[in-house]
């Protein structure tokens, strides 16, 4: 059960700002979503997960989604980044780690280990919500960068769960980049057979498949593209391994929700697709 | 001319944020725009001024409206809502007087005299940047609340300038509401007889007119709606002096950008149509 925060009428359905007490996080965590129609007309979702920093408000207002939505039965919902508010030694340090970057794993190092459990979280609590609260009975997923990296690892590892899996720059290889180090380092502890459970890559060579194409877009003038990002690394494994994907280099455009306001349409239809 | 701060790919044009000297306001000031082309290919602009509390940053982040001037050779360009970072006695003590409440119009008490002259801005040395450096030969103008007021005051009182006007959520009738009735006495002293300069339904009573029918949606659920915009007036001032226009009700639709991006598309058509 979730409480209604804010609704606002958009493309004649609604966004709407919501919160609820969350089992796996041990907080109460926010989402917002967009319902293109009455509740009752509803019958499935995209998940959307947002990158580094970002909160449930991000997406929702910057992508423009909402109008490729209308019309369909179809909803999105948008979660928060990380559990908040815990004031947890070292979570608010650094816009990589802790609050705003809770990188969709379960946590197994303490103090984190008790509440970053986003993995759970979005697996377990937001799907029961989209299932029991919504009413929901397909479900996609995709997101942006740290949220790309959660589309991947989470669709690859739900594939009944999942119809299609879809991504903006996602971090495809987090275990060989600053980003993925530091955060697995903090949330996982130093053992690295751990990280490769949260590693696209890795997933995709243990056998790991999503039943349908795996969506990418990627700019080329990404200022992370090189050393964080390592999308050609996901192309190779994943041409390796015979998973079904589309990914498009996107001449000159950037990391910012500018790109994703840009090629958001194609996204949807692809999720629609299945739902 | 103006310096550009930041560029982002965008619907295959760029989303640009610049800054430039205003002799107007005698600051610096900050303006965003989206380029659907070349610079080169643009002929035309839609200059769009933003409500209260806004910067050059709202609307080009929120209202999706790139999608829909993609392709075309018109160029929307963003101000922001008054001159900042003068630290005035009073500037920053509420959200709608002051910073980001500038109300487009020329200040003519102190200590605001010097600076708030947004009227001068607008005309002068914004439509100078898109004649000298853009290269534009028509301009339309449009707006949101206070910046929907600001469209109808600068449109009707520029009527050979601008092309056409439209206006979400417009504060039409500010000297009978107390958004209005504070700035203007705060900008313009008691002197009642000065405010009718910056009121659209004063204007259009006084004989200033727009070419082309203007064009206004208004949402129904829009929580300013009966105190501070009072819509209908401007509906029966231009009924009687036989202005053309277009007021849409739109049922259920609040004060928001939620709104805004969901009609956007009519407004940008409606500029197209004059440009």
């Amino acid at each position: 059960m979730y409480q209604l925060l804010k609704s606002h009428k958009t493309f004649e359905g609604n966004t709407i700002f919501c919160e609820h007490d969350s089992e796996s996080t041990k907080t109460k965590m926010k989402f917002s979503a967009f319902l293109p129609r009455e509740e009752s007309q509803i019958d499935s979702a995209i998940i959307w997960l947002s990158g580094l920093t970002c909160t449930d408000e991000n997406f929702i207002t910057k992508a423009g989604a909402q109008r490729y939505l209308k019309g369909t039965n179809t909803m999105i919902i948008c979660p928060d980044t990380s559990p908040r508010g815990l004031n947890l030694p070292g979570e608010d340090d650094s816009y990589d780690f802790g609050s705003g970057a809770g990188f969709y794993l379960n946590a197994k190092k303490a103090p984190f280990d008790n509440n970053y459990k986003m993995e759970d979280y979005i697996i377990t609590d937001l799907v029961n919500i989209l299932k029991d609260d919504f009413k929901v009975n397909k479900i996609s997923i995709c997101g942006h960068s740290m949220g790309g990296h959660g589309a991947l690892i989470l669709g690859l590892k739900n594939s009944e769960l999942f119809e299609s899996i879809s991504a903006f720059s996602p971090i495809v290889n987090p275990i060989n980049c600053p980003w993925g180090q530091k955060a697995f380092a903090g949330y996982l502890g130093e053992d690295k057979s751990e990280w490769s459970h949260f590693d696209a890559c890795e997933l995709l060579k243990s056998g790991f498949k999503s039943k349908n194409s795996i969506l990418i877009d990627q700019g080329t003038s990404d200022e992370f593209l090189e050393e964080q990002l390592l999308t050609n690394n996901f192309k190779n494994i994943a041409t390796e391994v015979e998973q079904d994907f589309q990914l498009n280099f996107r001449e000159g455009y950037d990391h910012s929700y500018y790109f994703i306001s840009s090629f958001i349409e194609d996204h949807i239809k692809h999720h629609l697709n299945y739902l």
